[in-house]
């Protein structure tokens, strides 16, 4: 039995590791829509070897060059936000939304509203528009998988088990690059030392975010909306090794963990052959070579980040938004040398207080709250 | 709504911790039988307190004491081998089946012609009559619920997942006091030493299996029974902390593992509430108090245990049984000053190779190669 797909963020990292499995099993498969921003190239290359039926560029200036790559081919191309949007909403067996940022929010409310599977990597979408989203997955009655290590642990570690029956949830954090830095170190670091993370290859702006923990932060609004055990009965837990991707411990005092190799293909295979397995390819696991693995309780006094997630969940409606934008312009003029690393915090905590705006409704309205608190972060920049 | 319950063994610590479980919760359990092999007083006491419609001793002489202890009740009291296959033949929701060693066979195996749940905590019964059990469980679609807590481990990490999914059952051992030993302190080690287990407070004899191994090694044959994945898929590491009682790992790359307190009313619970969860008021996992798991591969050398233990469940039929029969004599000689440490094992393999009956097809074949393979080892014992 073939099953369709389409992957909306196709030449990121999500959309490789998807991609390297499908490619092992491809008589499985049938590949509906790919989409990226601009790497016309490499999507024309993707879409012309897996025989997808459309392929979209985000930024329609990159159209032309993605027809002339597919020249020759029956293949559809199309560009723009709104061509992003029908290629999701085009009916798909699973829908895999990696598009990386607030780009991605629209085109993953389109596939939830398929109501089929959506495998969901996008990390803001569900910090930035939480309610309205897990609003939008009720009423569709999608099935809502996610792809982030540490979700996709949990969700494997729930199955077959209930909300009810939960005592703890623990997300993992490696405790990024500066774990054992002192304050002063923190307030000295580089740009260059923040994106160097000891146990996964990511991006500069995942990097930064899990040298300031604000990435934990992050997943922590991400877990309060995809497993609704509440607020008090998430934690976190600082390990370094990230071979445990997190936890679930029910009333009976049974904790159940997954673990595994820092290779998003292991949750990315989860998710495409959910409610069953499928192969990869990935090393098993090897506890004996590994030899250890170490636990600490996070110090919110050297990473608030943390905190400032934690009370943004608790105030809900636009505070996670708000946090999520300002956390982004700060790290970017981070990495652009203008703040230094600790200010990171500050300058999102700060935005935090100072602009709370109701809860947004719709779509429409979580974008406006994100350009605002974008606006005001970049304000606080210039008297950083 | 209440659940009916039989207690084949009620007066040991896997009694006293389910009675614990029971007692939180008096209102949701309707207790039928409880036995004990002679703890009349205690037997007595607990059966008034739980209101048990019978109460019975294995050893027939210890049933008058038991009748005094029990007069002016309406509980009923029989005595003797016949009486406890009765008592477990009584219909009930669950039977937890606790009785040690081969006395509990023969009432195991009546509570699994019921047809209900048995919860397994005789670890003897899956490893002398393995295939013999295993064909019972499947005639009368019994569900046989893992009481150890390595095999309750891996037991929740199967849930929802199929034997044919799974790369490796990983099971975890502790290493016993003796895991950092050489090979000439092995030679002096002392019953003393031995019985003085790091993480589990348990009896001698099983303190004993602890330190060589052997009882992993008979874990290994009973999860070889429980969990059909073949025995190239199976596996044993050394885990000092006993903090991940066992893990398994899927053809994607996903391991699950199970984690708790040293606390057997964890895997208890597991089983009472099975398929859903019951509260016990065992401590949270504070993994970052503990601070540290660490993992070592197992020395066959020092410990051949485990290899015994896989070369008889690889050769099947009586071999396990024999096995086991030749270490509970070994181990018996070893408390009592007869043998040396290291012995025990070479006892047990000489044992192994010089008895090889054919398979047993019944339950008395089982217990026919038992005593036979424990008059051998006996044999040995005298030219040890």
């Amino acid at each position: 039995m073939t099953r369709s797909i389409s992957l909306l963020g196709a030449t990121g990292s999500i959309g490789d590791s998807t991609l390297d499995l499908i490619r092992n099993d491809r008589g499985k498969w049938n590949v509906v829509a790919l989409t990226a921003n601009c790497s016309a190239k490499k999507l024309a290359k993707l879409a012309i070897e897996f025989g997808a039926e459309l392929a979209v560029v985000g930024d329609e200036g990159c159209l032309s060059e993605l027809r002339q790559y597919l020249s020759g081919t029956a293949i559809e191309s199309a560009g723009g936000a709104q061509a992003l949007c029908d290629a999701a909403a085009r009916p798909a067996d699973i829908t895999v939304a990696a598009i990386v940022g607030c780009a991605g929010l629209a085109p993953t409310m389109r596939a939830i509203e398929q109501g089929n599977t959506v495998a969901l990597a996008n990390k803001e979408a569900l910090v930035s528009a939480g309610e309205v989203m897990t609003r939008l997955v009720e009423k569709h009655r999608t099935t809502l998988l996610p792809v982030d290590s540490e979700h996709n642990a949990i969700f494997q570690c729930l199955e077959g088990g209930k909300p009810e029956d939960v005592r703890w949830i623990t997300l993992t954090a490696s405790g990024g690059p500066f774990r054992t830095k002192s304050m002063a170190e923190l307030d000295a670091a580089t740009p260059k030392q923040a994106v160097a993370h000891p146990n996964w290859d990511m991006g500069a702006k995942i990097s930064v975010d899990s040298a300031t923990m604000m990435n934990k932060g992050l997943e922590f609004i991400e877990a309060f909306h995809l497993f609704p055990v509440g607020l008090d009965r998430l934690r976190i837990i600082v390990h370094p090794q990230s071979v445990i991707h997190s936890m679930v411990e029910y009333r009976d005092g049974s904790t159940l963990a997954q673990l595994g190799p820092s290779d998003m293909r292991v949750p990315i295979a989860s998710t495409l052959a959910y409610p069953a397995r499928m192969d990869t390819n990935c090393k098993p696991l090897d506890l004996a070579t590994i030899g250890e693995l170490s636990f600490f309780a996070p110090d919110e006094d050297r990473f608030p980040a943390t905190r400032l997630a934690r009370e943004a969940a608790h105030a809900g409606g636009a505070a996670p938004a708000v946090l999520n934008a300002a956390n982004e312009v700060a790290v970017a003029a981070f990495l652009a040398g203008q703040v230094k690393f600790t200010q990171i915090s500050a300058i999102s905590a700060r935005t935090l207080n100072n602009y709370a705006p109701p809860a947004p409704q719709t779509l429409d309205e979580v974008l406006f709250v994100d350009a605002e608190a974008r606006a005001r972060a970049g304000e606080m920049l210039e008297i950083a």
